[in-house]
């Protein structure tokens, strides 16, 4: 405890406490339809926006304070480390995440690389034998290192293919040994700048030839974590291949890749892709497809990924409406794949941030609970698609109906009569709940 | 020939006639690799834009000056045919295109509507005997009229998809009637306007419910046209089900629906999803979706559909590479999905505009022609990609390594080394073909 | 009492209402720092949208159903005057705001528009002496008619400027006559479609000509209202001349019009330009221009003027933060330029969105001042900027020093230290008071 | 000459080179208007992303292949202005232009950096003295160090102020020590990350003291290039206050800073304030505030500063067209503040992006030079706003009218006749320049 120690552990001490530094809506051990709220909730670090980051921006350089900014190297990575499990432990978060080289520098040689690896990896693994926190995934960085400049399964460099398949594989490898519950592809790289210069359909079959590859080690070695795609329409990349959601299930489909992969949603890709948060949720859910969720969020008047704490509470809640609705996350997580401003450079802020974050989703819940729980939305849905429960419509729904009885019974119909769609009284009972739910729950 | 008496028969006079109504690189008998441009364009006039529109906007009235203004009802349906095949003969267009209500007025009831469209189907029939034009794709406009307030396919309301699929049905059949090469869905109202109403899922599965019913009447009765799906992100719905290319593979794949259906794709659709229009155009060509395609063009700066007459010579360019790789667009063509601007109100503009944007084709078609001769781009393409032809890409390719060769590979490689992509010298060479194609092909 | 009969008296009854069309949080009586809420909310309810828009929109026909669609000119009119008073008791506001052509129908002539007017103005007159609702401001339409096509005062054609001059002239005439608490400009017109046919500069001289000419009018009838220009970028032009507030504000300075003008700022107009609506409210207000308010809201995932009913609470919240910190809103209000959305096509709707809207910014208004009462951003601002109180800060803000002495005293200072700017635990504050205002205030 | 030695010296050959090296386009010596092309152009070379950036973006490090690489500190610095004299000479650009930091590293104290700036600018005087290249302007870098992390003259702390007052005092004696023609000011840190702990009045108002101080300086010394501000609405800052030329002219009137400040416009800042590049150009040259122009382009389908070279020639030529109408640059010039992609990290990518950008300039002056000879826009203006020179419109312009003379001329007009804008015409006319101007010109 030598990192934070001006930092006091974070307790749940309620909505009265002038400790800024305390949770006031998250309470880990708070019961929600059965379930603990950290159950549910499943909140991660991210260690790269937390450990490695340091504020720099395309202007500008680091301005992050942090207490191992003195180190290097490897002693650097194990510094990284210890301050990791002592973060984790004041904000008693259940799960983080990685790259691969967020937790140790990259050797001359991968030989190197892979050795510096293994050495942080027994590392991680020593912490979290006593830890309460676990991996909710690990990926492989391919698109900081020049040798990705022009993609990694997608580079239209063989060396290159042959080199980021290693990179997976010793991922792979690592999510087994510490016992990751999922394994993520990001492809920030994967994609184009130039159709001028691109073989599209080519890329685009190498990436799926890597990804059956890289399903058929993981069933080598029985790792058996689901498989994330984390969409993301462009930046750094002009056009990236794993768009949105939408994209990704047709590349999916394409491939035959269905049955190993879900997605990874984050907020602010949803919104690069012109999507809201809550609307990439939903196709992944209705399609069975939601893995887990980086959560952030960003500025929709910029344009570019802004990767802000979330604090929105419009759009924790409807987000965690579609993740009550899907049953929850299963293995998958709220990672928060967010960083403190460059102007927030305290140590102290990373603190804030996840507090602020994860009490912003813990009302999000406890709001989207009772949207749920009084059938607010779902009473009001069911009657307004009635009309598909019985004749006509229930010919439609259940096939047994074609153009020609559809034609006759269109003919026979005065005027078609729609019912109001009442978006303005949805939108103030949403405000109503978010403004009542808390006191209603809480006093 | 009385609506535009004073507009004559437009005909090609090369680059240096004075005269502003003629064409001026747009030569439908000039050759270009064995076709006619004729026959490689199939440019379609699009008869909502160019005789049912009045150049209001969503803050002001019609400002158009059309000759058949003062006429109503049936009369004006047949007065908007005859202008139609006067201005089809004066621009020497093969094709045109038309939703149901364009060319004839909605009656009080369902029955009424098939009389007047009836009516106006036998005209436009008539015309056609005597006429080269023909008809590119019909399709049915289900999102002016109320009753589509909550879609269509899509509704909430069963009645309304009955009404719709009498509507299809009665589509197909015209289609059928008048020889249409293809046959186009836009589903404007097909989607949402916000997730707090909508039952996302059951309105995809009975928009596919839709298109397998229209399917099967079609092969009914013999219409063999391809179907298409025109994919536009929003607009006038806040979220549109067909949102991309990809988005619509997406949904096909999942439905079973790509045997039968290809992709109509808008230059202007494109911008508005966040890609380029030719962006859209490889992916639909490298899926074999290519369609038809409507030939307008967007103002990127503007949020929303301008669907102005194409002039971007860029964007003509750069279509046409992609429409030639596609060994061109077998029954589709390019239909100018482009109005006037509300303040060219002139019917003297309407030439004008159909001259620009015809010209722009024409000059796109030589540029990309002749960069395809001259294999500028395939060169350093194939170049790019070489190390997929040997070795390890080859087996990469082939399928014939796995993630152990390919780490084994991986660890005894040196220094990786990328080769420059050459973005800035690839646009310089697409400028100098820009500027020197026509002047070397005409002089 | 006959065109909402089945609407009852909209009152307040609390958050634990179970009557979904009754205020929740608005209650206008309820005092506020020695003010009402009525008195500072100053609520209006714009004529246009409530009353003569019908939900058509770009790609579809009017679906309200409203009471008066039955009849036409002076009668639906006439109708509407008395519909809108009854709305106005109903929900029981203050204000309410008006283009002439949303009142009265043009005439066949100039002439013939102003008796039209003329009798509406009477009739709403008559109305006015025994209602307490009051008109916050009037405008002209200088935007639906063909004849604005290519702009009003900056129309390339004088007979447009001139006739654009007697509207405004009327409209200075109506709104002494009914006691106009302001005078608004929205130039829809004013402003290019394309630079290859504008002349910038003259334009923009005769819209200074024509306010210039305005002002003297005015003050000629002894019509002291504010002039208030409402700035839009674009929609429906291209470019529209009044920008946002900033160009607003370079404009009137070039022209010598900054004393007779404030602005009207809309929520919408501010994120289509790429701002916050704060932004436009903060930069009006520390130029001492903020004049009133178009309280609405936009989709910023879409590129148009949607003009929804502000619901979004961080919205309202961060406006009213701003309004408290001018002081009020003085002769201006809140006007709800919002329309119902197409699918909402009820007549209670009107009345869902209104308390929508109202309720909105009453928890707005409660929550922002609650955060200036507990100084929770005033305090953390006067303490980052507090360098500026002393020293070197202080002789710099009070114009004592040079380069010369700055230098000097750079030359000798070691490494700066800046503090954190807090980002994200103010964002965590703010949501604290939003969740907690009410029950703090209320219980 | 050992930096770029593979590269022979640029020379103009003309469109049928197949060196892919040389000049197509430009010709320095080719008379335009009794000016050579390098008179009008005014080239020049922007410092830092040419000899200083690396091909780094927020995904990844640099990439760029540079023969300095090895170099550090003062002996890199040195090599960069050797390199860069050599890229001059063999690109024969006129002009250069550099922020501090571009050219001598940060020392450990601002005296060191004083140092270390005088080695470098004695240094670079000194090549001067022998070379053709001048300096187009310098600036202070107050956005890179971490000090500036909430800004430069507009932070909350008045140390940075202080700092940065000394930064501008030594940047504003090398630019006299060297010629410099202009003096540029880009706010890059001068706005806002949130409101919420913000004091815009003040950090406005103390921004305004900086300029004050900054003209006062430059008098004192005798430093009398024009002072210039580069908008850009946002990035890195969520908001930065020269958010285009309109809202600099604003601050500019309000601070009575008219007289010593200029616009330097930006292709891409233009872009991403929601402008066109020649409406910025359009809005300065109106008002007599065209400075000079940092020559690249954007993407507007991306959200950031790409900073392409500009190879998009309708922008090249309507930019062109802006500067030919403004009389010329005058003492401005036309930086290429333009990178190489990532991608294009060759040192010889330098040389093809540069002669990328060179040509397409020189095409647009040509084609814009052609339509002003040919009066081809100033007729169809002229003619369209013919109005304004005789009777009513003559008195608007004139002054000599009023409210009740126009409502009387109003009252008497039948009904008003509008022209069409002809904008789909003139379109196609400026693609028939862009195609016909080279080959008229050069056969």
């Amino acid at each position: 405890m030598k990192y934070f120690q001006d930092i006091n552990k974070i307790q749940y001490e309620g909505a009265s406490s002038k400790n800024p530094l305390s949770f006031k809506y998250y309470n880990p051990e708070e019961m929600i339809n059965g379930k603990t709220m950290e159950e549910i909730l499943r909140f991660s670090v991210a260690y790269w926006h937390t450990f490695t980051a340091d504020g720099s921006d395309p202007f500008g350089v680091g301005t992050a304070i942090r207490p191992w900014n003195h180190l290097q190297g490897l002693d650097l990575a194990k510094a990284r480390v210890e301050a990791a499990f002592e973060l984790f432990e004041k904000l008693n978060v259940p799960f983080f995440c990685f790259h691969d080289v967020d937790i140790a520098p990259e050797g001359a040689t991968l030989k190197e690389t892979y050795q510096n690896l293994d050495t942080i990896v027994a590392m991680i693994k020593e912490y979290m034998s006593t830890s309460k926190t676990k991996l909710l995934w690990n990926t492989a960085n391919m698109f900081t290192h020049p040798r990705y400049v022009h993609g990694a399964a997608t580079s239209n460099n063989a060396d290159v293919f042959a080199y980021s398949a290693a990179k997976v594989k010793k991922g792979l490898e690592v999510g087994k040994e510490l016992g990751a519950e999922n394994y993520v592809f990001w492809g920030g790289r994967e994609g184009y700048e130039t159709l001028l210069n691109t073989n599209m359909k080519l890329e685009q079959d190498n990436l799926a030839r890597f990804f059956h590859m890289a399903v058929d080690y993981a069933k080598e070695i029985g790792f058996d974590a689901p498989f994330l795609i984390e969409p993301k329409p462009k930046e750094p990349t002009k056009h990236q291949y794993d768009f949105d959601v939408a994209t990704g299930l047709a590349f999916l489909q394409k491939y035959d890749l269905t049955d190993y992969f879900k997605f990874n949603i984050e907020a602010n890709h949803a919104t690069l892709a012109g999507h809201t948060f809550e609307h990439e949720l939903r196709t992944a859910r209705i399609n069975n497809m939601l893995g887990s969720v980086d959560a952030n969020q960003g500025d929709t008047l910029l344009g570019w990924d802004t990767d802000e704490f979330p604090t929105d509470l419009y759009s924790t809640t409807l987000a965690m409406y579609e993740i009550l609705k899907n049953g929850g996350l299963g293995k998958g997580g709220l990672n928060f794949d967010a960083k403190v401003r460059r102007g927030s450079f305290d140590a102290e802020d990373l603190f804030h941030a996840h507090i602020a974050g994860m009490d912003s989703f813990a009302i999000g819940l406890k709001v989207a609970n009772k949207l749920i729980e009084d059938k607010v939305l779902d009473d009001f849905v069911d009657q307004r698609y009635s009309s598909y429960s019985e004749g006509i419509g229930l010919d439609i729904v259940e096939g047994t109906t074609d153009f020609h009885k559809l034609e006759a019974y269109a003919l026979q119909l005065n005027e078609i009569k729609n019912e109001s769609g009442r978006q303005e009284r949805l939108k103030g009972i949403v405000n109503q709940y978010l403004l009542e739910t808390l006191s209603r729950v809480t006093v």
